[in-house]
């Protein structure tokens, strides 16, 4: 037998590294330090490659709560990354990639799929549709995936994995790798790793920014009452230096949008609070809806982040900052980028040509914080009183449904993260969100809290995730809001409908089951609070407060409540849902 | 304000019924009579007329755990049906969904979406990409389904669900049904429902099917010991009354492939035992592979159905019935399906020229059927000791891993029906498959039991599907194999990787948090067996056998040990993973 072509190919490296190698070696290089993902015979043998290139193996319990965790752990880490097998697997994460996409958090999908000789050979595989097809699932993924590599051929595999991952950071959105199992163990040229891959963002070009500039500072420097809303996208495109750098130096009041949570320090005294048109504060509606010039920074309209498209603003006041355009009142600047155009904004602004207007105080306790007595727990009590509750860096992670809505009544305190799905709203999402995030503060070795608000219909979808918390012994506050069902459909549609219920589980046993029979094992713990006086215990105790691993509570809210932003924009959504016309 | 074209074109109804009411009232004539799914809000109206059609809403615990059931329910009822929400619902029941299709299950995916002003407009949207694209998860869908349908305008809405159900059933695939929110209440011609949908299969063309008859008649005549292999499409494309009327007038030996287990009376004098290529049991091997005439029934030789490629037949000494084309040796006759065929053939066939050899008998007891003792639970001793705990009319289900490779040694009593997923092969599907099993047993009025066996790693994948067997009561025996991981891929690569264990959970636990505290609430009770003797002692405990309800069974294995013929198979995949030329 001769030299085969890839025999002489890999002669002719001077380093050469194995494709798996090659492929993990960049993830670390970019901030992944955990994998998610579960095994299947088409990826077991790159999964051997792991741990050589430092990375921990996660090991979800399901790959759709795997994507979602992959989701929270970019989300708090930068970037992540996901391994699933060809068909069962991937399809089975889907809907969190595609979440990842809507929500714009960048997720390396990579999928083990049959050898480049059987897909050649069209032959009748498991995990196929029996048709030889092998490209099928890979076009679905396509439309929710900045960048598609199918890793074939080694001699371009090395710039395939290095263009996908760069994408990935930029667009700051899920991309599809494609890894066939002969393709693990070839060799590529492991020289390219000494220079790591380029994830700077191209510059404006000069004039036009400088154009720009111009015309946001006669604008800013004109108005009135200016105010700044800051939103998803300010987040996912990474602006908020640059954001708190312009707030800092002018002092102009600030908002954030319901997606927008948490991008804000909160504590800063030129925060004003959440605005989501009509369901906002009073004081927070006016104040944004009475400004002269709103200048927006990656802003999302959708319907769940504006309370049902309920804002009051005109575009003629409105100055927009975008990933990939700008926009002054109907003045569109295509391709000139948001974070150049602030840095210069703040670097040439004239603070003392600037009419600037106190930010509204105290809007997020618009319930009734009364002392905690044997009442039952409403939202409009609670969430307010979450504000004490809340740490330094805590992370906040909230699930569609009561938990979003209710969190805009809660001020972060400094270095917390707000974390939300509002625009795809995939429920189940913030259990395993909620895994990736608490990870990912591990891996980047913050001590930091991530706690979760989850309502029980949302918990069922994905509740084995909580296996992988206590698995792992997470720095995790888990709080499942009993309520007896789906809360938000109830409001949208069928408030007392069958399809609105779930079965009642003893939800906290779950922390036992998941520990093997016995919560403590694992050091976990569980608790119940039906009162407004058992959650100022449980806020005061100590223990509960300061102590590592899984603190697992069950907290009990009447079925028909919830919070007003909630029922505001559920009408809203029942009124588009019928309109005919 | 004046007409609109809707108001004119209702007044030209006959009897004008409502969209979603003409769709549940098709669905319960072709005999659905239990709906899987989840609600969301672009569903929610929809739902409120099951009970006018007289359909149960199941309410499944997450969409791929509904999508799995409807799979299920399909393979014992007949048809079944599937209700998700816009993007994250659909998604989420895209594998099991794919599995359906791969695997030739017909089940209707009805997709409640924005309505069709939403869409039009562009609106930016929950549960969506964020990029005005309303078709983008139909696109996706359309991959996987046989019809998609989008019921946009109501003038066509009637014609369009007839047809996409036509295909459904005769095609035995799923298709897809967009349901805008506000066609919902459209009306359409409610006269056409007192005409049944024609769901009959086109019959063969005369003078060619009598060609093929008479072709194989000639080979059979002729042949010394031809027999018969069923498989899997046999069952999918429904001639199993024809297959088994061709076995009674012949009397020739009759084998089933792995994908069809339980298509043949396993009672039969010709029943002779599962044939997968080199992992059959030697006498059926050498019954199969001596044939000088095998008759295929339904053929669908993957990988994982044939022991990895591993038959020993010549296709010179092979006719294959298929449900599109009938094949003689090297001939192939497009179009001629095998029903026609082999009633003909049946009708036709001249018993006296017949040769017909003896079928090899108890092939199944493989392994050493000893007598219960203290010893560990071993998978060849198991798998042929459950034969004398099954009972007529038994659905056993077999988790893709140990169980459906294990089940190959287990002889199935009269009218007992196999599911298995072995051409998709997606770790979980068994828990749902078995809920929408049971529940179409239960719709069917019929009196069996269904009997799941299922792996630990691939039961908590899906394992909250138990919540809805407790919650509808339904007649289920669930075997969880308690074997420390995922066995099958041990057996293919990384026996002792970690990447292939599990966290250990207290399983029958479930049972407990799943009916709120205390599993004898709902009737459901509790089973450990850690030895051989506890078997024995389980399968003889009349209780155990008789009683209602869920009885869950931890079943202990030992982590190492797998069927002889997974062994095998697991190797020739790990081979074929790695083959480079």
């Amino acid at each position: 037998m001769g030299e085969t072509t890839m025999d002489i190919r890999t002669k002719n490296l001077t380093k050469p590294v194995d494709v798996a190698e090659y492929l993990f070696q960049r993830l670390h290089q970019i901030g992944v330090r955990s994998v998610h993902g579960l095994p299947g015979d088409y990826n077991l043998v790159a999964l051997d490659y792991l741990p050589k290139a430092n990375l921990k193996w996660v090991g979800s319990v399901n790959e759709l709560n795997a994507a979602y965790a992959a989701d929270g752990y970019a989300r708090i880490k930068g970037i992540s990354a996901l391994i699933t097998t060809f068909g069962v697997g991937e399809l089975s994460a889907l809907n969190g990639i595609a979440g990842a996409y809507s929500e714009m958090v960048p997720v390396v999908h990579i999928v083990g799929c049959p050898s480049t000789v059987s897909q050649r050979n069209g032959m009748l595989l498991h995990h196929t549709l029996g048709n030889g097809d092998f490209n099928v699932f890979a076009e679905m993924s396509s439309k929710v995936s900045c960048a598609v590599a199918k890793l074939n051929d080694p001699a371009e595999v090395a710039a395939q994995i290095d263009h996908a991952l760069r994408e990935c950071w930029l667009k700051s959105r899920p991309v599809y790798l494609m890894l066939p199992t002969d393709v693990v163990t070839a060799k590529v040229e492991g020289q390219r790793l000494d220079q790591p891959i380029d994830l700077s963002e191209p510059t404006n070009e000069a004039e036009r920014e400088d154009y720009v500039v111009d015309v946001v500072l006669r604008y800013l420097h004109a108005a009135k009452n200016p105010i700044l809303l800051v939103d998803a996208c300010a987040i996912r495109h990474r602006v908020l230096k640059e954001t708190h750098a312009l707030i800092e130096k002018t002092g102009i009041p600030v908002f954030v949008t319901p997606m927008g949570k948490g991008a804000i320090d909160e504590t800063h005294a030129s925060f004003g609070g959440v605005y989501a048109g009509d369901a906002s504060h009073p004081d927070v509606k006016e104040a944004v809806e009475s400004s002269d010039l709103v200048l927006t920074v990656g802003a999302l309209k959708s319907d769940f982040n504006t309370a049902g498209f309920s804002y009051r603003l005109s575009q003629l006041n409105t100055i927009d900052f975008h990933s990939n355009y700008c926009a002054v009142r109907y003045s569109e600047y295509p391709g000139v980028k948001m974070r150049g155009v602030l840095a210069k904004v703040t670097d040439r602004v004239d603070v003392k040509q600037l009419s600037v207007q106190k930010a509204p105080k105290g809007t997020e306790t618009v319930g009734k914080a009364d002392a905690g007595d044997a009442g039952p727990i409403l939202q409009e009590w609670f969430w307010p009183r979450v504000t004490g509750f809340l740490k330094d860096d805590d992370i906040v992670v909230t699930e569609t449904g009561t938990a979003n809505f209710g969190i805009w009544d809660t001020r972060f305190p400094r270095g917390a993260t707000g974390l939300n799905q509002t625009l795809w709203g995939s429920i189940g999402w913030a259990v395993g969100a909620c895994q990736g995030a608490a990870l990912g503060a591990k891996d980047a070795n913050a001590n930091r809290r991530t706690i979760l608000f989850e309502g029980d219909g949302s918990f069922q979808l994905t509740a084995q995730e909580l296996s992988t918390i206590i698995k792992h012994q997470l720095d995790v506050i888990f709080f499942v809001i009993c309520n007896e069902g789906y809360t938000i459909e109830r409001f949208i549609h069928g408030m007392d409908a069958e399809y609105n219920d779930v079965v009642t589980w003893d939800y906290k046993a779950l922390a036992d089951v998941f520990s093997g029979g016995d919560a403590g094992r694992t050091g976990s713990k569980k608790y119940v609070v039906k009162t407004k006086a058992d959650v100022e215990k449980l806020f005061a105790d100590r223990d509960f407060n300061e102590r590592k691993g899984l603190r697992f509570v069950e907290i009990y809210m009447p079925k028909e409540d919830a919070p007003r932003s909630l029922m505001m924009t559920a009408e809203a959504s029942a009124r588009n849902n019928a309109k005919t016309e």
